[in-house]
């Protein structure tokens, strides 16, 4: 690995001594383990035993449990393989500082704390689940640990606060593009940050940003993808409304290798679009423009509004035709999609 | 005054102990002090004197000096009257919570760290002297203590990321209402964010804003206004352009009342443009366009564009007739007229 990457893996600090004896015993044991068993050895009550492996389930550790015969470790939780990745990485300046979260509250979050103490850009803060994962609109965003990618981009570009919008364009392009190389599974982008396959919600962009009118000091793209989140895995209030690339396609998806092609993809993509302007992204944005032609409401401040999308200005306003063929343009507002 | 209205004084920790003293023994003296007599009392070389004087001159204390004589305080730096603007503003939103700095590095700095830390919508930074004080684009911004009109606004407005900066056209216009208000000197707007008064830059706008794509977390707007600067006092490299209140106007503006008109003024188009949009602000702006009809250049990332400005369009965009009758749009750019 080049001595110029750096890769800081950081356990949860809620990953206690105890429950890491729990999976030790669990690994040196090849059959079930009973509870009493476990319970004795940790001087523990069994009932204390049960909870230790409840919360262990919740981080990625599938634990078969048997009554009468005990607990047994299935599959552990996955993890990227960051040497793969910062080999395909490091002559870049997206791949080259990264942080790799066993849990944390919000990759966003921490990349934000990071940016305010002068992290340079390229920074990456990775994490196999999120405490306090979230959407647009403050909305919770949840994923299973270990079967997702939940990252966080620290960029620092010399752009004017009102062009700074236009970086959702351009890393929703440049998610959907990597998903579509790695996975072979065609994306729809719903304005403005929603990754769609099919008719379902796949991922999403959080953006933020801090700066002056006239320039910005930094943003964080916060991106969120289901890859390998089966049916089962997914919130039951989701479970029409959203999908993963293994459930589309069938079979998992190397989770490493679309972290890489993606934070490749997302510099060139940020680089010409910092370089040259916006056209780029907003036409890999039109190519895959789920609500084109649809029949939708956008939710604005006089209430819903509704007509016929009609794709995206140079600004990335959100163009809507109303009944009288007159053109509504839309700066921000949450859309719903007519029945 | 009310009890929910809140005025925290911070006088400089810059200055020293012996300062004071230098004031204290000045203060008590009617006439002049020798250097001789301040540097036995004082039991500091009459060399430190000279310099203790000549700081507390840049803090705004008018200290003469005659060799042989010594040196008499002919004038304190002016204050504002806190009990009179929180009389004025206690009722609003903008006019309840200050802090007031004698000196400070800059007051945008610490109203985005109060915003950091949670201080409510209507927070006031204010300060007689900068000590780095910003305008657009890291330049400089100098005003002698006491003269001018130093302060910042912390807003939490619920806009999306891309309307916030169009809270530097409603500062703008609220600003040079309350000048004309108090002062009786039209004001004209350099888009986006300077405060003219006939050919010469009286004040300036800078805007800084952290939030999400959909929602604006907080926004910090400084305003900084010459008031009663005199031409003497202006940076040497500053006298062909800029200009203060009092020197067009022959007398010295009252600043608190100018201070307390203008948190008003900005409280009501704020409000209104949260509510409504930005039209009102927008009409104030095109009032008082100074760039409107002149020949000018915009400084973008292709180098120089040279037209007539011919306004600003519903979102704030510079509009300029480029020679052939094309109109161009420009988001974000530095302007210079033509002579």
């Amino acid at each position: 690995m080049d001595s110029s990457v750096s890769v800081i893996y950081i356990e949860s600090n809620r990953m206690s001594k105890r429950k890491k004896t729990v999976i030790d015993i669990l690994r040196d044991s090849p059959g079930f383990v009973s509870g009493e068993a476990m319970s004795a050895q940790l001087g523990i009550s069994r009932n204390a035993v049960h909870k230790h492996v409840k919360s262990l389930r919740g981080r990625g550790y599938r634990i078969l449990g048997v009554s009468r015969r005990g607990y047994k470790l299935e599959e552990e939780p996955c993890r990227l393989s960051m040497g793969f990745i910062t080999d395909r990485t490091e002559k870049s300046a997206f791949g080259r500082s990264f942080r790799y979260y066993d849990e944390i509250e919000s990759t966003n979050a921490e990349a934000k704390a990071l940016a305010n103490c002068g992290a340079p850009e390229g920074t990456v803060v990775i994490a196999e689940a999120q405490s306090a994962g979230r959407g647009r609109l403050g909305r919770r965003w949840t994923s299973p640990a270990g079967k997702g990618l939940l990252f966080s981009v620290l960029l620092r570009p010399r752009l004017p606060m009102n062009d700074a919008h236009m970086l959702t364009i351009v890393a929703a392009a440049a998610a959907a593009e990597a998903i579509e190389a790695i996975a072979g599974i065609p994306v729809h982008i719903k304005w403005p940050n929603d990754l769609f396959i099919g008719d379902r919600k796949a991922g999403g962009i959080l953006m933020e940003v801090s700066g002056e009118q006239d320039e910005v000091e930094w943003v964080v793209v916060g991106i969120g993808i289901n890859v390998n989140t089966e049916y089962s895995e997914l919130p039951v209030a989701l479970r029409r409304t959203a999908t993963s690339l293994k459930m589309v396609k069938g079979e998992p998806v190397d989770r490493s290798e679309l972290l890489a092609t993606l934070l490749l993809s997302l510099e060139t993509h940020y680089k010409d679009a910092v370089a040259n302007g916006f056209e780029r992204a907003l036409a890999s944005f039109r190519n895959r423009d789920y609500l084109l032609h649809k029949s939708i409401s956008v939710e604005t401040r006089e209430g819903p509004i509704s007509g016929s999308a009609s794709g995206v200005d140079d600004r990335g306003a959100l163009l809507v035709e109303l009944p009288h063929r007159q053109v509504r343009r839309f700066h921000s507002g949450d859309v719903t999609l007519h029945p």
